[in-house]
């Protein structure tokens, strides 16, 4: 099932082994966050994911419920998520609906639809 | 596949066909647009869709990708749309992630994620 690379991304995530998570993506993946935008590439991914999962003391994401269609060489996949972070004694939370486009044994695409104002004031509530 | 019962309710919703896609949702049914919460049972869906489908001149949600998984009893269903709405000549759109969930064979949960910047913005575009 393609959901067993998501799956296996997620995992890396949230123990933050963002080398072994970044080797599931394509070398030219695309990774859009509705609100802000698309990037383009490991690097320019690492860039933007890895600080901001190395700020945080523990990450955690609840897949809610995961769907997907096609192959693990082919595939998409969709699920529903509650990304947790803590800092310190506090927890932020985000919902989140993520789109994954598998090709080639690669997520080559990872799109991720949450309101901008939710992420807004979770960054907020850290102080 | 609990797909199709989700093809027939965007189907009636583009046609306005407000009655017959309602009659597809579960009477206690919820309809919960994640930036501005959920709301329950399907007087209140009409109330709130109703009014805003009808101020438009023309509907398209086009679906780009749809995945699910279950029976067309009880299944969940995850669709990536860009919902489309004309105003005279001018169209707006909004980019969402919907999540559905069937149970005996009616729509009991309808989830969609969206940023709510996007959506203000579209509406203000409309002038």
């Amino acid at each position: 099932m393609p959901g067993d690379i998501v799956d296996r991304f997620i995992g890396l995530i949230e123990r933050r082994q963002l080398d072994d998570a970044l080797a599931l993506l394509a070398p030219d993946g695309e990774y859009d966050n509705v609100p802000f935008g698309p990037i383009t590439g490991v690097d320019c991914v690492r860039g933007i994911l890895g600080p901001f999962v190395e700020r945080f003391d523990e990450v955690s994401w609840v897949v809610t419920h995961q769907v997907s269609s096609g192959t693990p060489a082919a595939g998409v996949v969709m699920n529903e998520r509650l990304d947790r972070f803590r800092q310190g004694e506090r927890w932020i939370e985000l919902r989140v609906a993520g789109l994954f486009v598998v090709r080639h044994e690669r997520i080559a695409l990872w799109r991720d639809y949450f309101d901008q104002g939710q992420f807004q004031q979770a960054m907020a509530d850290l102080g």
